[in-house]
C-alpha cells in the first residue's frame, strides 16, 4: 500500500484557504517562514512515506501482544517510533524551553495527518504524548515539568491518558479510582482503567500515565476528580527510570482494528503518582489534553480517509471492467458511479482537512495573540473537526472498500483494514454524539456568537464572489443563512434536551456549510479555473444541498424520540 | 447474542401493509391460510432462535478452512444445516412436484430474513440453493429436473452460483471459462471461478455448481455465454453421488466477515457439465437466479440489521451512564442522541422489510396470476430492495456498533461482527452501483410506467389519509410528486451515462419514498395511534426529507463527475 503525502493540497490549504499567513505573521511563530514550512512538510512526508507506511499491514497481521505481563509490539514499530522521535516530531509543537520545536499546531496537524495515513496504530503513541506534553505545560508544577517534559518531548518516554473505567465511559464522573496522599507530596493510586491506548510498549524507557482519580475528600461526580502523573518506572535521582511502579497491564483488547496499537486494561495497586494541577481540578486539566486530542482524532480520520482514497483511486485506475462511456479510457474510473464515489471521497477529504487546519490555525492564533475570539473559534470548531473528520474517515474508507468490489472484503487487498482501523475514531475521545452535544450545549452557550462571527466571515467571502463565481457563492451564502437561522432557533430553545435531539444533524449541517466555504475559497484562489474549482462545483452541487434536511432535523427537538416506550421498540 | 424473531412486525406487514391477503386469495396459494401462515412463521422463528443463532459467533471464531483439498466447516454448522433441511425450509417455495412446499415467496422471505439474523454465514448455503432450484425449474430439461430438484429441495444437496472470474466481475461478459461438447450430451468445463460462496462443505452428499462458460462457437461478451450444471460428484445410475468430477477448491478467501461461509476459488479441469437452457442463453437463465438472489441479498441486509438492532437495543437498555433527562430512566437509552440512533435503526429496518416483502408479494402475484404488471412491479422493486436492504444492513450495524461506545470495537461484544459480516452484501449479486444502473436503465426503459403506477398507488393512499393523518399523508404525497418529476426527467434524458451519474441518489430517493409509504400505511392501519404510528412520525419527520437533496443529485447528470482529469484526482 504505497502512500504519497498530499503535499499539494496541504500547501494549497495553508496558503489560500485557512489563513496560515496570519499565523506566520505573529511574533510567536515568526520563525515559521515559507521556507521552514516547506522543509518541515517535505521531511515529514519523507518519513511517513518511506518508513511508517510499510508498517501499516505488519501491525494488522501481527498484533501487539501481552507476554508474561510484557507488551510485545508489532514488527518494525520500535524502529518506526524511534524514527519519529529522532526527527523531533513528537515535540514539534512543544515548548522550546524543554526541547520542543515550538512550531504551530497547523504544521503539527499536517504531520499528524500524514502519520495517520501511513500507520494509524503507531501514530497514536506520539499523538497521546503530544497531548500529555500540552497538559503538563499548562498545569504541572515546575519540578514535574523539568523532569518529564524534556523526556516526553524527545520521545524517549511516551504518555497515555487514563480516563475510562468499566462503569465510567462517557460518564467520567462515575469513576472510582482512588488517590490517597502519602504524606511526602505523592499519592497512592488504586483502581482499574480500561481502553488505555499504548498502555505499555517495549521500546521506550518509560511510560507516563495521566490518571484521573478521586481524593478521599473528593466530591462525587466530575467536581471531585483530580489528575495524577503515574510513571511506569519511578525516576531516580538522575531522572532515569528506576524502581517499577505498582501498576501493570492486565490484558490487551481484541479489537476490530488498530491491531498494532496495544489497548490495555491497566491495574493500579497503590501506584505512586504526582498531582497535576490543583486538587479536584482534574477535569479542567484533562480538558486541555482532550481538546488537543479531539483535534488530533479528527485528523486521524482524515489521514485514514486520504490513505483509503489513494488506495481506491489506484485500484479504480488500474482495474478494467466493461465497456466505458469515455473514449480512450478503459478502467472502471471511467464509469459514472465509480467516478461519483471517487469524487465524493476527494471532496469530503478536502473539506474535512480544511476544517481541521482551520481549527489548528485558530489554536495557533490564540496562543500567539491571546485573543479570546480565537479561543472561541477553536473551541467551536473542535467538535465539528472531531466528528466530521472521523465520520469522513469511516465514510471514505467504506466507499474505498466499495470501489474495490469483491476484492474490498478480501483482507489481503488492504481496503477493509482502513475501515476496521478508523471505525473507533468516531467513539474514542468522546463519541461523536458527545461532540454534537458539546457543540449545541457548551459551544452555543455564548448565544451563538462564535458561530455567528464565523458565518459572517463566510458570507462576506461568498458576497465577494457573487459576481465571479455565482454558481458556488450563491448556494454557500444561502446555506450560511439556513445555518444561521437554525443556530438562532437552537439558541432560543431553552430545553437543553430538545437541542440534544437535533445535535448530530446540526453538527453535520455545520460541517456541510464549512465544507462549502473551504471549497468556495479554493475556487476563488484558483480564479474558478482548475482542478479544485471542479471539485468545488461537485461539492456545492451534490453534497452541500444535504444541509437542508439536516438543518430541519436539527430543529426536530426530542419529543418524537421519546414517543415510543422502550417496550414498543422491540419489533 | 440472543435473537428474537420479529414476528409481530412480520405479521403486521403481511396483514396490513404489503397486500399479502391478495396472495392468499389466489388459487395457487389458497392453502396459505392465516393458520398455515402463523404455523410457518412460528416454526421458522423457533429454528432460527433456538438452533441457528448460537452458531453465529462460532462461525466467526472458527472459520471454515481448507485441509488437503477438503473444506472443513465451522463447529455446529453441519447440524444447523441439517436442521434447516430437515424442516423442509430449503424447498419452502419450491415446486411441490419435486418435494417443495410451494409456499409464497413472501413467507420464504420472512424465513430468509430470520435465518440471516440468526447466522448469515450459514444462511447463504440454503439461499443459494433456493436460487438454483428456481433456475432449474425455469430452464432445465425434464431429466435434469427429475434428477436434481428433489435432492436440492430436500437439502440433501446444495447449489452454488459460479459467475465471477478474476478478470470478469461486474463485467460477466469478459469470462473465459470454456465449455466443449463431449458428444454424449455433456460438456467439458475448464476454467477458474472466484468468490464462490459455499463452494464446498463437509455435510451434504453433493454440491451442484451452476457455471457460466463459453461454448467454442460462443460470441464474445454476454451473448455467447451458456449455463451448465456441474456437480461435485457425478450422479450414478441410482442418482447417488458417484465418481468425483474434475473440479476442486483451490483456496478459501480470508475475508472481513462471514468467516463461517467458505468463499472458494474453484478450478474446473474438464469437469463434466450439463447444459441448462439453450446454448448461448446462459445470461437469461442466470438472471432468473439473480433476481431471486438479489431479493434474497437485500433480505440478508435486513436480517443482519434486525439482529444488530436487537443487540444494540439490549445494550442501550442495560448500560447506565450519566444523568438522564428522563425521570425513572437510568440507562443510556434515555439519552436523546442514543434514542435518535435507536429510532433510526428501527425505522430503517421497518421500511426496508416492507420493501422486501412488497417485492416478494409482487413475485408471488406474478406467479399466481401471470399478470405482466406484477412482473414489472417485482422487477422495479428488486434493485431497490437489494441496494437499500443491504445499505440498511450496513448503516444499522454501524449505528449498533456506535451505540455500544468503546465496547463496540471489542470483538467479544459481537457488535463489530454484524458490520463485518454484512458489508459484502452491498457488493455481491451485483454491486449497489450496478443495482442503481439497473434501476435507471432497464427498469425505467418502459418510459417510467411501472414506477408511475406505483406512485399512483402511494398517492391514492396518501390522499385517503389527508384528513385523518395530514402530518404523514401530506409529506408522503409531496415526496411522491418529487420522485415522479425526477423520474420523468430521467426518462427524458437520452444519454444513458447522464442517468447513471444520478443513479445511486435516485435509488435512495425512491427508497425514501417507498419507506414513507410503508410507514404511512402502518400508521393508517393503527388509526394513527400506536407504536408504529410514532415510528412513522419519526421516519416521515426525520428521514423522508432526505429525498429532496437525493432527487436533486439524481438529476445532476455526469458532467461534474468527469470535470477532473484522473491526474488531478491526486491530492
Amino acid at each position: 500500500m504505497p502512500y504519497t503525502a498530499p503535499l499539494n493540497d496541504l500547501r494549497f490549504l495553508l496558503d489560500h484557504v485557512v489563513g496560515f499567513d496570519a499565523v506566520q505573521a505573529t511574533d510567536r511563530f515568526a520563525e515559521t517562514t515559507p521556507d521552514v514550512t516547506e522543509a518541515i512538510l517535505t521531511e515529514a512526508a519523507k518519513l511517513c512515506e518511506g518508513e511508517l507506511a510499510p508498517l501499516q499491514r505488519a501491525g494488522d497481521l501481527h498484533p501487539a501482544r501481552l507476554e508474561n505481563g510484557v507488551v510485545r509490539t508489532s514488527p518494525g514499530f520500535a524502529e518506526g517510533y524511534r524514527a519519529i522521535a529522532a526527527g523531533g516530531w513528537v515535540g514539534m509543537s512543544a515548548d522550546p524551553a524543554y526541547g520542543g520545536m515550538g512550531l504551530p499546531m497547523a504544521l503539527a496537524t499536517c504531520m499528524n495527518e500524514m502519520m495517520s495515513s501511513a500507520c494509524l496504530s503507531l501514530q497514536i503513541a506520539p499523538m497521546m504524548t503530544q497531548g500529555q506534553i500540552e497538559a503538563l505545560e499548562a498545569h504541572a508544577s515546575d519540578a514535574l515539568k523539568a523532569l518529564y517534559l524534556p523526556r516526553l518531548t524527545s520521545g524517549d518516554w511516551v504518555g497515555t491518558m487514563n480516563l475510562t473505567e468499566p462503569q465510567a465511559g462517557s460518564d467520567v464522573g462515575a469513576l472510582t479510582t482512588k488517590a490517597v496522599p502519602k504524606g511526602d507530596g505523592t499519592y497512592a493510586i488504586t483502581g482499574q482503567k480500561i481502553y488505555i491506548s499504548w498502555g505499555d510498549n517495549d521500546f521506550t524507557g518509560n511510560v507516563c500515565h495521566l490518571v484521573l482519580a478521586r481524593l478521599p475528600d473528593g466530591a462525587p461526580g466530575t467536581k471531585g476528580i483530580s489528575l495524577f502523573l503515574v510513571p511506569r518506572h519511578l525516576p531516580d535521582a538522575a531522572g532515569n527510570p528506576g524502581v517499577a511502579n505498582a501498576l501493570k497491564v492486565v490484558s490487551l483488547e481484541h479489537k476490530l482494528g488498530l491491531h498494532g496499537s496495544p489497548t490495555a486494561v491497566m491495574q493500579y495497586e497503590g501506584a505512586t503518582g504526582w498531582l497535576v494541577g490543583p486538587e479536584h481540578g482534574g477535569m479542567r486539566a484533562m480538558f486541555t489534553m482532550m481538546n488537543n486530542a479531539r483535534l488530533g482524532v479528527g485528523v486521524q480520520g482524515i489521514g485514514v480517509a486520504e490513505a483509503a482514497y489513494q488506495h481506491a483511486l489506484a485500484h479504480a485506475r488500474d482495474r478494467k471492467q466493461g465497456q466505458t462511456p469515455v473514449a480512450d479510457a478503459d478502467s472502471i474510473l471511467a464509469h459514472a458511479d465509480v467516478r461519483r464515489m471517487v469524487m465524493t471521497m476527494r471532496a469530503e477529504v478536502f473539506a474535512a482537512r480544511a476544517i481541521a487546519l482551520s481549527t489548528a490555525v485558530a489554536t495557533d492564533m490564540h496562543h500567539a495573540t491571546g485573543a479570546e475570539s480565537w479561543a472561541a473559534r477553536a473551541a467551536l470548531l473542535t467538535p465539528i473537526c472531531k466528528a466530521y473528520g472521523t465520520d469522513t474517515g469511516i465514510r471514505v474508507a467504506d466507499l474505498g472498500l466499495q470501489v474495490h468490489g469483491g476484492m474490498g472484503v478480501i483482507e489481503e487487498t488492504g481496503a477493509a483494514q482502513y475501515l476496521r482501523d478508523v471505525r473507533v475514531t468516531a467513539i474514542y475521545e468522546g463519541t461523536n454524539g458527545i461532540q454534537a452535544m458539546d457543540l449545541v450545549g457548551r459551544k452555543l452557550a455564548d448565544g451563538g456568537e462564535a458561530m455567528s462571527r464565523l458565518l459572517d466571515e463566510i458570507e462576506a467571502l461568498a458576497e465577494s464572489a457573487r459576481g465571479s463565481l455565482p454558481e458556488l457563492a450563491e448556494p454557500v451564502w444561502q446555506a450560511c443563512e439556513t445555518l444561521r437561522e437554525t443556530t438562532e432557533a437552537l439558541v432560543a430553545e431553552t430545553r437543553l434536551n430538545a437541542r440534544f435531539g437535533g445535535a448530530q444533524p446540526y453538527l453535520m449541517a455545520a460541517a456541510r456549510v464549512l465544507g462549502g466555504h473551504a471549497h468556495l475559497a479554493a475556487a476563488i484562489a484558483e480564479g474558478g479555473r482548475g482542478p479544485r474549482s471542479a471539485l468545488a462545483r461537485f461539492f456545492v452541487g451534490r453534497l452541500l444541498p444535504e444541509h437542508g434536511a439536516l438543518a430541519a432535523q436539527a430543529l426536530a427537538g426530542d419529543k418524537d424520540l421519546y414517543a415510543l416506550d422502550p417496550e414498543d421498540l422491540v419489533a
